[in-house]
């Protein structure tokens, strides 16, 4: 089929949704890909696009000429057409922008790349259905009806004064209720709920999710209406997010993917491991002070890598819950009530784990008692100082605006590394005497 | 205000939005939240109730009779009112659903209950506006006018036979337009996506992501149409899982937030540390295998948790690409192409962090070349297995059927760090002979 029957898989493809054409192009090479692209008409491919996985849309992007991509942008809500044009580069953009044809479509577009990615500005489409207050109902519905043709799914009408001031919102039912000769003044609900173009993304989801609104509208600084959210931006934002978060606890830096090149893998992985070597380091000077140890109480260095894997895996649990706290907001309570609590729960923990060392180390592994009383207590002392690194570092770089997510996963991992092989050996020293 | 002055609080609440009062009652203590939860009408509870979280509404359940947790649930949608029944213990359920006065209410609810928590029946509300196909389009205005009174939101109207089978779905614009004696059956879409009642809602999710629904209908075993569920459901669900997720890969085995009793964390987060306990007997042991090595090459032992961590690191690294890939569906080609790619990437990372330790060793820390040279191809050994423990760990977990996210976080680390000792050791010793 691939070779040249147009016709015929026009008609098989007709019936196909936009979002499993873009799974079977995933499947295509690229000529291929690029060939079905041209031949379905712009409406179907531009969905499709907006379907694709980013690589495998930027190849794609790559084989069409600006005004072939300008095409599909005009069949676009504007704020799918910003998020592709962002992909360029900086003087594609501006050859595919020259080559739109809707003025106005490409005004907005280049209205909402000024907006930040991860900002209200940045998530929303100007596509929206809106209504001036004084109007009267009947003269309204002749303009709404024109406006909801370039909209895919009117969620509510957004009711402005003549300035374009958001004042409020209609609900569909109340209008056709209305007498026709009634303003919409009369009519319209005052209380809406809004955000402004600067509002971050997580901020526009929180808001979404907690009433549960299927579209938000979007104000500028003064008040006026210029663009609205809808749900499923939302749910990709939420969806990205929680990616990233992923990610970032286990120390890669850019949005990658197991199909991403070796190159970008490494540009995202490295940095994070070059931190955890740098740890290392430390790691092994603090080590190399103890030397003197090595000859009396040699053993000690056998529980060197269980002191530390307990001491990355505790701060890194503290520090999950309290992450996750953050970016839900649940985090409630004073600072004291939640040291007592962390220092109480690691207590806990880190006994029972403590007795179960001293146990097994004395009687499984056969070691001199002295020596499982000792990493005993250093265990215990360990967990406590690393579940508090796991709690605090978070909170602290949260009240100082620093991203908290960045303190997860490696950077976590090797402070406590390097905190817990300090503490085990001062402890060791304290009790053996060396 | 707290004191006693019912009709000022009220009033005052009155404006306020359900999710907004649940804020609100967090902040209180059990008594006063109480009091404001049966001063409040009952839809206005109903709502904040639902939008608590679980320890908060827990408690503020506990204190109430079953009869008034009944007048709630007649409030709700069925699909909220099976959740917060399904919180509640075995006992105190059947006397809350005894006191249940809308039977229909009450049987649906019943229903729910049955279906497994994460799959599209536990996920479903049996709110929602059928008609059936043999209707006429008046008749059926009038029937839908009925039914829709009791949902929140009508996303869509579904069209079925005499059998209750789905058969298609129903747009008001084209109820409205069509002549008013035709039948339904002429005027109805035929296609429509639906779920099962058994689909995964992480496959729900996907769907109604994919084709950017709004609500999917639901059908049962014979096709015939039981529930929808709305996008509003799967958000929620959506984040969930991604808290799930996030939490096990930093090794905590059940949903905890922060605010969670210590008693709850223990359960959650101990396990997984006994289990990294156990792992860090068995690097003991292999240390201590090696233990012949310390009187000549005794260094040898500084650099362990530095070998560990890398090991450890990467294989994290290695794993979450994996489990990304997984979940969102976007893992393609072969495993031999995966093996490839991967084995690229760790040797080019491995090379690369390797001169720096071989340098930074020599250089830096002052250790003999030799020793630099040795924990240098060490390092490159011990990271490209990690890699392709990580990488295939969670692939091979997947195609058995059990949850690969297991994998991840304290499982992967731990055995990591056994490995990356073993290896470290084992090359050591072909190098420097002990």
């Amino acid at each position: 089929i691939e070779e040249k029957n147009d016709a015929e898989l026009l008609l098989l493809l007709e019936e196909v949704h936009p979002a499993d054409i873009a799974e079977i192009i995933t499947e295509l090479d690229l000529d291929e890909a690029t060939y079905i692209i041209k031949l379905l008409n712009s409406e179907k491919t531009a969905e499709a696009l907006m379907e694709l996985e980013e690589g495998v849309r930027e190849r794609i992007l790559d084989n069409l000429s600006s005004k072939e991509i300008a095409e599909e942008l005009e069949e676009m809500d504007t704020d799918d057409a910003a998020d592709i044009i962002a992909e360029l580069s900086e003087e594609r953009q501006q050859s595919v922008i020259a080559e739109i044809q809707d003025e106005e479509h490409a005004d907005n577009i280049v209205e909402l790349l000024r907006f930040d990615e991860d900002s209200a500005g940045g998530l929303m489409a100007k596509e929206l259905v809106k209504v001036n207050e004084n109007w009267s109902v009947t003269g309204c519905m002749a303009e709404m009806r024109a406006q909801a043709e370039n909209v895919t799914r009117v969620h509510s009408i957004y009711v402005v004064d003549d300035k374009n001031k958001l004042k409020g919102r209609l609900s569909l039912k109340d209008l056709i209720t209305a007498p026709s000769k009634a303003n919409i003044s009369d009519v319209y609900i005052p209380k809406v709920d809004y955000v402004n173009v600067h509002t971050p993304g997580d901020e526009v989801a929180r808001i979404m999710q907690k009433y549960d609104l299927e579209a938000i509208p979007v104000v500028d600084e003064m008040g006026r209406l210029v663009g609205r959210i809808t749900v499923d931006d939302i749910i990709d934002f939420i969806k990205d997010e929680a990616d990233r978060d992923y990610q970032m606890a286990a120390g890669i830096s850019e949005d990658v993917e197991a199909d991403d090149s070796i190159l970008k893998h490494t540009r995202a992985r490295l940095p994070w491991l070059i931190l955890a070597l740098l740890g290392g380091f430390i790691s092994v000077t603090v080590l190399g002070t103890f030397e003197g140890a090595m000859e009396q109480y040699g053993a000690l260095f056998f529980f060197v890598p269980l002191i530390a894997a307990m001491a990355g895996n505790v701060g890194v649990q503290s520090s999950a819950i309290v992450l996750q706290g953050l970016a839900n907001n649940t985090l409630r309570g004073s600072l004291m009530n939640r040291l007592v609590k962390e220092v109480g729960l690691s207590l806990l923990n880190g006994v029972v784990l403590a007795v179960m060392l001293t146990l097994g180390g004395t009687y499984l592994l056969g070691f001199d008692l002295i020596y499982g009383v000792t990493v005993g207590i250093s265990l215990i002392s360990v967990i406590v100082i690393a579940s508090l690194i796991g709690t605090f570092v978070p909170i602290i770089l949260d009240k100082q605006g620093i991203d908290p997510a960045m303190a997860t996963g490696p950077f976590i991992t090797t402070s406590n590394d390097i905190f817990g092989i300090l503490i085990y050996f001062s402890i060791a020293k304290a009790i053996l005497g060396f």
